[in-house]
């Protein structure tokens, strides 16, 4: 499909381009009066998710709303784990939540993995198919999926947590059987990225929500391998990871072979940067509570923000867009960076 | 009071010591059988910290079970927002709650503040005074509080949260009402932890247990002048400064006129020496998940922890101990740093 605006994927392959590309992460969602207006009239979180032709249409609302230069599928990321073979529900206000975890052995013998388990995600691949056909070419479309290693910390745990001290356990406790765990995780995420790319997504992100409870060291060896291999493993799309909180893990990121490294608000560039190396483009990172601000600061943010990464990079807050933002303080700041000329 | 073993305070003053002392952060609470009991006596976790006599036996129990090398008073960083005229509950298995939170300047200019919030809080003196005459100078008593951005944290947002959105939303859209409510609960800290001083706390320790959730920008701007002015104002004990996960920070806090710069696990302790310069004292920075390990392998973390810190540091772990800690693993990282000897 011919794209009208490429400037996300041109900028993700490196080339020269006029301004940043800006997208949200979380742009569809909450935010939205029409996303809203559609998930009440639904029986839940799941039925969106679940329905090709609603994840096509809340897909697009941030399109149409707030004029983007990209869509990214709306999906979960725990639709891995339940292809595996552990069901979650999503509790109003609480989050998810699995009856079933992982203990031992004999559970992750009885994971359903690789392409036996992606093929169960169906209902994904044809919301992309949908969306794209919907988008016509407007914009890129985005496919996601968490990282291995935050799959793995709702497989150990089974909800959120403040300390992931059951995952992060099997790791001092069980590092083989965790090996085991994540290797799966792996090559099922791998399958179902390989999928969703056959389906039309135009660029991959990979979400380590839970990168920065590990060190240094533990990301080295618990979740950086992994990595590796999904990225090995898309070499037609450019792929964005997006490790938050993984400060300590900025030279390793650097050696992963993606295009993009996600950066949250925390992190300054120049930093960021001189540990990266100069070929990655960075992805981020204003704080997402600065959209609260009056819309005139939001806009001066995003512009130094914007001065402050240079080139190579693509425009996004430092976490997703939190859910009570005013709508106004999201369009300021996707208004100023489309504003935004690079000087010659 | 002389004590029997100053080896925390000799080292939090930068003298040249014999081995790291260690304590833990949470010591006194549920990895410890007796705490358990007398818990299960009790109508709730408030009791405790409003009843003397239960406070300093709670706060001694670590000290008899596991040797550790100081005593910190059982108490929480929550009783300064209480004082100020928020109560709070905490709720089992779910954490603190505030029925009332501050919205407003009405709400701020009805505060109670300085002498007069601290001298509501006789219960925790009375337990200082307590804890010393039953301790008899075995090991020296900590003190502490919660830092001002922390406790602001909860005061707007009324219990724990993922991102503490609300009360960053403040440091946006309302910064002036954000400083002068920190400006409060920096008065109220100072005259209640001079008040601990006066009634036995050898060493202070402040903890910002969210700070890293604020750019280096806000953390100079909402958190560094109001910790300068707290440790400013207690020039006869030393004070430890434990900002979790404020990496970014780490230069502003190696500012500070703070003997002590606590550290979560996250952190190099090379990278944080070269920012925060030669002088200061480490504490940490063990994750409290190495104690799920066998326990010849606790000890051989203990010992590769202090070797990469060298000489001042102060052995804890690099965040509170997580309640089903096993007693074994947390009585193996205690011996293991007690049999440690520095090389001359």
């Amino acid at each position: 499909m011919k794209l009208k605006n490429d400037l996300l994927l041109r900028t993700a392959r490196g080339e020269e381009v006029e301004r940043p590309p800006v997208w949200l992460m979380r742009q569809a969602g909450r935010i939205l009066p029409q996303y809203r207006a559609l998930r009440a009239k639904l029986s839940g979180f799941k039925e969106l998710v679940e329905t090709p032709d609603l994840a096509a249409e809340v897909t697009i609302q941030p399109v149409d709303e707030l004029d983007v230069d990209a869509a990214i599928i709306f999906s979960d990321i725990l639709v891995i784990p339940e292809a595996m073979g552990l069901t979650y529900e999503m509790v109003e206000k609480k989050g998810p939540w699995f009856p079933q975890t992982i203990t031992n052995q004999s559970e992750i013998d009885q994971l359903v993995v690789g392409e036996a388990a992606a093929e169960r995600l169906g209902y994904v691949y044809d919301a992309l198919r949908i969306t794209n056909r919907a988008l016509d070419g407007r914009v890129p479309l985005i496919g996601f999926a968490g990282a291995p290693w935050t799959i793995f910390c709702y497989m150990i745990e089974g909800q959120g947590s403040k300390t992931f001290s059951k995952a992060k356990k099997m790791l001092y406790a069980h590092p083989k059987l965790a090996h085991q765990l994540l290797d799966k995780i792996t090559e099922t995420t791998i399958a179902y990225l390989k999928q969703k790319v056959a389906h039309g997504a135009m660029l991959i992100q990979v979400f380590d929500s839970w990168a920065g409870i590990l060190s240094a060291e533990q990301y080295r060896t618990f979740a950086i391998p992994y990595l590796q291999r999904i990225a090995e493993a898309l070499p037609d799309v450019p792929v964005t990871q997006f490790s938050k909180g993984a400060w300590f893990a900025l030279a390793d990121l650097g050696s992963l072979p993606v295009q993009t490294i996600g950066l949250d608000w925390n992190t300054d560039p120049a930093y960021a940067r001189a540990l990266v190396g100069p070929t990655k483009v960075f992805q981020g990172n204003l704080d997402p509570c600065q959209l609260y601000a009056p819309a005139e600061e939001i806009a001066q943010a995003a512009q130094q923000m914007i001065r402050s990464f240079g080139r190579k990079h693509i425009v996004n807050l430092g976490h997703g867009v939190y859910p009570d933002t005013p709508l106004d303080g999201v369009k300021a700041f996707v208004q100023a960076v489309k504003a935004y000329a690079y000087s010659a």
